[in-house]
């Protein structure tokens, strides 16, 4: 396919490089910043502009892979150089596609589920894919284009995206700031912070194969007033950490009837 | 070292199956489940014991791998068979050492920090082991037995080891928890949970090379207020969750001022 991709933010950055992997065309790629723009666009052979303005008509989908909140006004500003029938899809996880529907007659949804990083490979082939679109054909050109780049792809309409969008940030937005809890922690007691890195990769890994549900440990699964009591006192010296404590550990208590 | 370990539940079975392979020998290992002390006994070439009455003396060190309320009454019943002044440790991250002072006159901690399953096997070289004991030389023995088994040895007293427990409930016990929220959710509302999977994963990788305040992302840390209402919102179907959503929500708009 030839792909103009308005955005070259995380997503923007991994997926213009993997669709150029598996051999599409990027026709132009959009970033304000022109330095990073430049130097994305010679990797992946596309044309950089730094004014949406420049967009031209012409690609067979155009991929909006900006801040949630910028969606529905760049959707506005391109519609005033491509016409009303282009396909047009966001990358957002917690907009509904609908954004897009004053705009373009054509729209829908790219979503790859998962958190990107600068200077973080990204693994295409393990990134699931969450497509929708308003018309039939449109979804099953993006079913097929996500299945060129990524073995996992779900057709998951606006609804049902919303409610693996706060699953996601469970596990990854509320699981983070659990580590940098953490790490705050054990910072400010000079102890070392590595010690507990294992733990957490073991944590992830072993939910790979094990229902999370049956794998939980830990003194509140099992009741543990005596080490709970302990913990609290602890964490008398950081109160917002023992109301976090105090929460999760009646959550985990609740979960299992302890 | 010759060492009798009293425990076959996950940290005695994998920790004793270690202590072989790096050429230790394993005098006794106890479990009150015959069966099991019986196929476990036969791969490290250990005598099983089923009764703690059959524990003998002559072992260079005691390691209580028990439940941490049941760490006291064994030292108790063991002290019977064996000389006061045998090395004896627990394994325990929560429990002070001093819980064998009535007993022993050399006792100390060996704590693998990590999550260990029966069935998954335990990658040693990356479990660090937090090491201390009441005398200076059975603290370096201890010290040198953990670094036949993996590169990375603690020494960390009572009330270090203590506080590093409550990051690792933090880190294992809690986010574990949010896995299983995840899922219940996503259970519940029949979609495929195995899509937020790789999420996990990435996310756990990514704090290897990352301060996790420093990748803080979702709609907590932008303040982006339309997305949490959205959430709270979808997230009355599930009053418990909706909590642990604000009180986490609350927290991490704590910690960078959003």
């Amino acid at each position: 396919m030839n792909i103009t991709i308005i955005g070259a933010g995380n997503v923007g950055y991994h997926l213009s490089q993997r669709l150029v992997e598996v051999g599409h065309r990027i026709q132009q790629i959009f970033s304000r910043k022109t330095d990073k723009v430049i130097r994305i666009s010679k990797i992946i052979k596309a044309e950089p502009i730094d004014n949406l303005s420049s967009v031209k008509k012409g690609a067979d989908l155009y991929i909006l892979a900006v801040k949630d909140d910028a969606i529905g006004s760049v959707a506005e500003k391109i519609r005033k150089k491509i016409p009303g029938n282009s396909w047009v899809v966001h990358t957002s996880g917690s907009t509904p596609s609908t954004v897009l529907e004053p705009y373009f007659e054509n729209y829908g949804v790219f979503y790859p589920l998962q958190t990107f990083s600068m200077n973080r490979m990204a693994e295409f082939t393990d990134i699931p894919f969450l497509v929708d679109a308003n018309k039939e054909l449109m979804k099953e050109r993006l079913y097929s284009l996500a299945e060129t780049i990524s073995p996992k792809v779900y057709r998951i309409d606006d609804e049902a995206r919303a409610k693996i969008h706060v699953s996601a940030v469970f596990v990854n937005n509320f699981t983070n700031h659990l580590y940098a809890i953490a790490e705050d922690m054990l910072r400010s007691e000079e102890l070392p912070i590595e010690v507990i890195s294992p733990l957490i990769q073991e944590t992830a890994k072993k939910i790979r194969f094990h229902s999370p549900q049956t794998v939980q440990t830990g003194p509140a699964v099992r009741g543990d007033e005596a080490t709970i009591q302990r913990h609290l006192e602890y964490l008398e010296k950081f109160p917002k950490y023992k109301e976090v404590y105090e929460l999760l550990t009646g959550s985990i208590g609740g979960m299992y009837g302890s």
